[in-house]
């Protein structure tokens, strides 16, 4: 089997469905008259992360998870989105990025060891197959699945399958 | 890669990191004095499914994705669960059930077409790979994380290293 196929087509079309979360989220701010930062800032318990840090770590460790399994340059993306489309713009950047990797670049990947931060001084190192599947699939999910859990919780009219972007 | 690896290595730690989650949720009501029954029954919002549901469905989507996958009969499992400790043993079961397949079992899986549901009146096919990335991990994750959100949303002292399992 292909491991960039795997990579690649757990993350795209999430990445993708978040985007149109957004586009519902933010429609919903127009109706309700609720100012975007508000719902842009809501969380699930006061000491979790807002909305927007959500999706940006969404991005965050499918990009990452790229880089690492084959051997790129991490790149460096600083987390400055304020509005709904600026979170859709690095949605998008985000697709765009992981959509260019290449089959050749992935060969191997799955037995090669990958080294992460695993904590503020520490790291971790994995095989590839074991990185994938223990640390970036369930960050990666995580982060979207929260993103939609705080968007349901506030009202916006969501179900899973908007997420699974099969609505 | 293996695929058998692929699917069994991301099932199996959030399955029981599931169940460490509920540990704590059940320690959390005997503490506070809640009814187990009340955080069993909540819900991010009062149409979307209950924490007891979401973990069943997170066994569910794992099950029948292995089972699927290898073109195994479909187990029938009743949503029967009404305590911690029930979702507890259901989720170990789960774990049992999807530690049984061999990697001759998921021989080709990845090309091989799955047929299965998409709705209450129509069926889609995908080969196993697209049924594995498009549609098994989201809906298992999405389950998984959502438990996550229903604890943290009513105060359970959890955190993602508790659902990734690295606490």
């Amino acid at each position: 089997m292909s491991f960039h196929e795997t990579t690649v087509q757990a993350f795209l079309p999430i990445l993708g469905s978040l985007s149109g979360l957004l586009t519902k989220a933010e429609a919903y701010c127009a109706a309700k008259k609720i100012q975007p930062e508000v719902l842009l800032g809501a969380r699930l318990y006061p000491d979790m992360l807002p909305l927007s840090r959500q999706v940006q770590l969404a991005c965050d460790f499918s990009t990452k998870a790229c880089a690492r399994l084959t051997k790129s340059e991490l790149p460096s993306v600083p987390d400055t989105e304020k509005t709904f489309e600026e979170l859709r713009q690095r949605l998008a950047k985000t697709s765009d990025y992981i959509k260019r990797f290449t089959p050749a670049q992935f060969e191997g990947a799955e037995s090669r060891d990958v080294t992460f931060p695993a904590g503020p001084d520490r790291t971790m190192t994995l095989n590839g197959l074991q990185f994938l599947t223990r640390v970036a699939f369930p960050n990666f999910y995580f982060h979207a699945a929260t993103t939609h859990g705080i968007l349901r919780h506030n009202g916006v009219e969501i179900g899973k399958r908007d997420f699974l972007g099969v609505a």
